[in-house]
């Protein structure tokens, strides 16, 4: 029956009869030229593929910067970036955020649709489809440019359109967070950061980790400092929040919050680690890699092992984008941070110096250089000691013994480390953890934690303990590290920070 | 300078005094073996690479099953599956979570650590560590086991682990998530799902897709309904929580929630979809991927193309793990679900059915079964229509017409598609956006939303509008199509519901 053949095989629906949607020029611009004209719409389901739009990393982003492409008709689409008008040609700059360059579009007053340059559409911020030939460009910018046949306005921009040809500045771009990736900075930002995030993942599967989701709400206090966010809903939904009544909230007879009412049955938070439930698949699955922060554990392993791992990483992703998003890297090192390149360059081309928090310490005392605070054993580093380490940063200090690092046999001391790099400072922290259950409870109690409600880490040490360890990773600092960008805010792309969680 | 050379680079730096952390066996079993013996912390920072542990999976899981190894001396650890003693000799077969398969060690009377054995230490669930020599195995169920020659306890398990030799259930597993992916299933899921994401992952990085992290927390509504979960300050951290006074909570005048004094100044929340942040970057950049629930965005594109981006992207990652996990599969296409190999090869070798919602009511009508309830051009579609349709599920009714679903030109239609697959129901929803600035409007008035808070989302249509279109997808329900596994929550490391977050 061919009905059952049907049905038997996945079906994509229409929700409602979705009448023909082809990219269809709607606004109101009188144009000789329309979008049907140039565009197809993708009508390929072969396997595996989809109808790919060409892109202009795909036309100028290889070896030979498009001059293998001379003579070819394409069709590119994307964003004004400027307009310059000579005497017998136009310069239109398009970019479609697939990489830094833009395509340069050679117009005159006989290409299809050139009325819209005349009648003054076409500014910056624009939406345009530009058909052309590729020719050789006389420019010293770019071997290539396109020389357009057909010029078609998709949407035109306003001209209260904050990004602008001239440069604003990162604080200002950060009000407007919604159209800051159309600059050279922010987008170059995105597609580094991605980078980073890809070779991230294809580290861990290269090396069996198995990426494990762990809970972004949580009852259960990780650090014993951090959950300040609280997850709710006996606060009413968006629409009445902003008038919502203190009343309304539920308390028991004794006045304090009916927790019973919540959710979640008891007060839950935003976790600030996923390392808990963590370790619980490691101890299952051996290397597991956690989606936030970027945290991980070793099953089998100490601290060296740790200290072994998070050096490769770094050492990887690093290489990745430097093969990989070289335009980008350029950028960076011309305008944003020079040098950039070498010093990238260095952390994967050399070994790491290991160095104990006692030796650090005798490496000041013997210095001739005056600090503030004096420097002593057992106390914490201060950024001018740091400073001095590493001629950038070094906020590696011994602030939190936290209860599940394990105790080294001093006593005393843990088994932890920092990873630190020039400028950004510690981009890595990690430790092993303590795997003997009594030394485990013993931490607990002394910090006051709760036993009880850590019931199931605990039995990780009861049913098959190992040792392991683990590390987190600041991926915005590695992104700061590996892009010179300043402020952390610039390398999120919608930061939230006290204020604000607009966009 | 030496110094300089050194300050110049990446230091790591232990925390402490970190004393020689090897993987010292600290258990009081008294044996004769030490893990020292056998096991080599990594000293090698090598680039690129740090010295990984021996894996199950790399001893066994290639084509020959392990028989390129023969004569070989290796170690494995992992966690006490079962014990056999048999007459002159013991069979410990022993898991490592990097696949299935356990690794059968046989250990004999005269094999170092011989006597853990029979001090009765060796029992399902402790951790151990086995040095041997790689032997054709004469059972039927692999191709090669281990001839013990060294054995180390590393952590004993206790008799009251709940992970035993005999099956449990799902349910009673969910109370023991932590322990459970020292199961089969849980453990084949795991992997399954690891090979999902990275799939995922690969494919959109493939086709030029920028990752993008949109904000967790926001204060916009996206879908106008979702939003339930208030993120706040207001309430004090975990601590104190439970014996909180409602009393605490700052208020206005009038006795509304003062919400000037909370983290972002207004009430924030959870959020539902990254979408609409995803637009912005996806006028940027063009086409990206948003990291919760796998959404995307492509610019310059139909709802044709969102459809064929749906039906490549669901099949690429399905012939991934059909590929990559194939142990796995066999144990689904087994023990859980007969058949979904098969199934599952469909759905990367034949092409999808396209219906629109218009013709599923035809179907329905020209059907001879008798509906409880009667079809009509324009009802929501009921599970028993949609079980008809897809012999399975049919969820995919157009109940919201969200505010950023494009018009269609009939004016009372949205383009808007659903992937519906077997069982699972719907396993894709998307849109094209509506890029038409007094369209939105309009929608955004007519369901009483917010022009105000949209701000930013009004302006991508101000400045350089163009056509797009994008997807969400229910990662979970995408692991439950590929593993069979029933219940959602089993789908999840740790699931969230109701009274529950724990772990």
């Amino acid at each position: 029956m061919a009905m059952a053949a049907v049905l038997s095989r996945a079906t994509i629906s229409l929700r409602l009869k979705p009448l023909t949607t082809t990219l269809r020029h709607f606004s109101s611009v009188s144009s000789s030229v329309s979008i049907d004209d140039i565009v197809e719409t993708s009508k390929t389901d072969k396997i595996g593929e989809f109808k790919k739009r060409l892109r202009i990393v795909d036309i100028k982003g290889g070896e030979n910067e498009g001059l293998d492409n001379l003579g070819q008709v394409l069709t590119v689409r994307g964003w004004v970036r400027t307009l310059r008008v000579q005497r017998t040609v136009t310069f239109i700059e398009v970019n479609d955020g697939s990489c830094l360059s833009n395509m340069q579009c050679v117009i005159d007053s006989d290409a299809e649709g050139y009325d819209q340059v005349e009648g003054g559409l076409i500014t910056t911020g624009a939406s345009i489809c530009v058909q052309g030939v590729v020719v050789p460009s006389p420019g010293k910018k770019q071997k290539i440019e396109l020389k357009t046949q057909k010029l078609v306005m998709v949407g035109k921009s306003e001209s209260s359109c904050p990004i602008q040809k001239k440069v604003a500045s990162n604080e200002f771009l950060r009000s407007k967070a919604h159209l800051r990736p159309r600059t050279n900075t922010f987008g170059a930002v995105a597609r580094v950061r991605n980078g980073l995030a890809y070779a991230t993942h294809k580290f861990f599967q290269e090396n069996g980790f198995v990426w494990v989701a762990s809970p972004i709400i949580t009852a259960t206090d990780c650090e014993g400092a951090g959950e300040q966010f609280c997850v709710t809903t006996l606060i009413p939904t968006s629409k009445e929040a902003t008038d919502s009544s203190a009343d309304a909230i539920p308390r028991t007879e004794n006045g304090s919050i009916d927790w019973s009412q919540d959710f979640f049955g008891k007060p839950a938070f935003l976790t600030v680690s996923g390392q808990l439930s963590g370790e619980t698949y490691a101890t299952a699955l051996s290397d597991v890699l956690l989606p936030y922060m970027i945290e991980l554990e070793l099953a089998f392993a100490d601290l060296n092992d740790d200290m072994a791992c998070a050096v490769a990483y770094l050492q990887y992703v690093v290489k990745h984008v430097l093969e990989n998003c070289k335009e980008d890297m350029h950028f960076f090192n011309n305008e944003i941070e020079k040098g950039i390149i070498d010093r990238l360059s260095d952390v994967v081309e050399k070994s790491f110096v290991r160095m104990t928090y006692t030796d650090a310490v005798e490496l000041l005392l013997k210095s001739k250089k005056k600090f503030e605070f004096p420097v002593k054993w057992g106390c914490d580093l201060q950024s001018e000691h740091e400073r001095y380490i590493t001629e950038e940063a070094f906020n590696g200090c011994p602030d939190i013994k936290a209860f599940y690092m394990r105790l080294n046999d001093d006593g005393k001391t843990v088994a932890a480390m920092d990873m630190l790099v020039p400028r950004v400072g510690e981009l890595i922290g990690g430790s092993q953890r303590e795997e003997r259950l009594d030394f485990l409870e013993n931490r607990i109690d002394e910090l006051k934690l709760s036993k009880e409600s850590l019931w199931w880490y605990l039995d990780l040490r009861r049913y098959g303990t190992v040792p392991h360890a683990g590390f987190g990773l600041g991926f915005e600092r590695l992104v700061q590290f590996a892009t010179g960008i300043d402020n952390i805010r610039d390398a999120i792309p919608f930061p939230r920070a006290p204020g604000s969680a607009e966009f």
